[in-house]
């Protein structure tokens, strides 16, 4: 008996998917708790008891895919030891963000928070560990490497996080990955060529 | 008598007045016919007899800026011969974007638009300019440069307007600019070095 009930999604499981699968589908403007109550079927009432309120079951649908996804970004690029895993693997990482709805639920967030002060501030900290990450990432790739000299590895990660927003955001906005795709493509060509100039790392 | 006249702004030019800095100093959400008509001190009902809309008078206050600094960047940039060169006024331009609002303005928009598929559409034709702009730019420094082989014009150009649109958004969640003027230097250093890279255009 405990078993079965152990299987069936918890009611905050259940309002978690309903609120990023809304805000995914319907944007930040029309992701209500009346939207998100009718995209899964329950009584809106529900996410006010589990969570007080929208901006809060919202960010926490964003924290349970987030943590996923950082697992995620640490497991894969553990492995990457040139720039070219670098640029081949970052983009199949980028690409599972937009597959699973990640890249668009942050973007929507990130340009709420712009008018929500409550929210932005929320966000901000949410970016925190995700500036570590990539600085520390950076940061093993330029150990040993003449280029460490140019690059300041918390800077380089501040730009690239902006980066990461900024395509969401324009993604979102037109909806035209291939682009995306493209830049990739582009960052993958670079760091071929660029490979001899990473010292512990080059291939 | 013509003269004096000509002199006194323009209803239509108070209008935009009102709703810039209404924009910029309160953020999208914020920004509604009644707080502009305020700032402006007069009546809101002619808000919608100029420009029959909020989200109008908020584009053409973009507009009327934006074009003033395309001038100024196609000016400031045609005397740009070497990446030293590029990178030093490129960081004078957006820091003159910041100081006039221009950075602050796109970025709430930008962020806006995310929500609001009018002005979603009306944001993208805006980026078409800058898009060629920066990609004309970015050509004329990779022609008769090895880097030519490894980066698309295009890409690059939307790689950029990205980080930018990005780094806008990310300062007005946080308000620290003073990163943005590390990653600058950060570009600095590295233009320094890479520029033996760049054939033509090489100090």
């Amino acid at each position: 008996m405990l078993k079965a009930v152990a299987q069936i999604p918890s009611t905050r499981d259940r309002i978690l998917d309903a609120a990023f699968e809304t805000l995914r589908r319907d944007g930040f403007a029309r992701t209500s708790a009346r939207a998100i109550a009718r995209t899964g079927a329950f009584n809106q009432a529900l996410i006010f008891y589990h969570f007080g309120g929208v901006n809060d079951v919202l960010l926490a649908s964003l924290d349970r895919v987030s943590v996923q996804r950082m697992e995620r970004y640490r497991e894969v690029l553990a492995g990457a030891t040139n720039p070219n895993d670098l640029a081949r693997l970052t983009r199949e990482l980028y690409l599972e963000d937009v597959e699973c709805g990640h890249a668009t639920v942050l973007a929507e967030l990130f340009a709420a928070s712009s008018s929500h002060p409550g929210l932005r501030d929320e966000m901000l900290k949410r970016m925190r560990p995700w500036v570590d990450f990539t600085e520390a990432l950076i940061q093993r790739f330029l150990d040993g490497s003449p280029l460490a000299a140019l690059i300041n590895a918390h800077d380089a990660a501040g730009a690239l996080l902006a980066m990461y927003v900024g395509v969401d955001l324009l993604m979102n906005l037109d909806g035209d990955r291939s682009r995306v795709v493209e830049m990739f493509d582009m960052a993958d060509r670079a760091a071929v060529t660029l490979a001899p100039l990473m010292g512990g790392y080059a291939t």
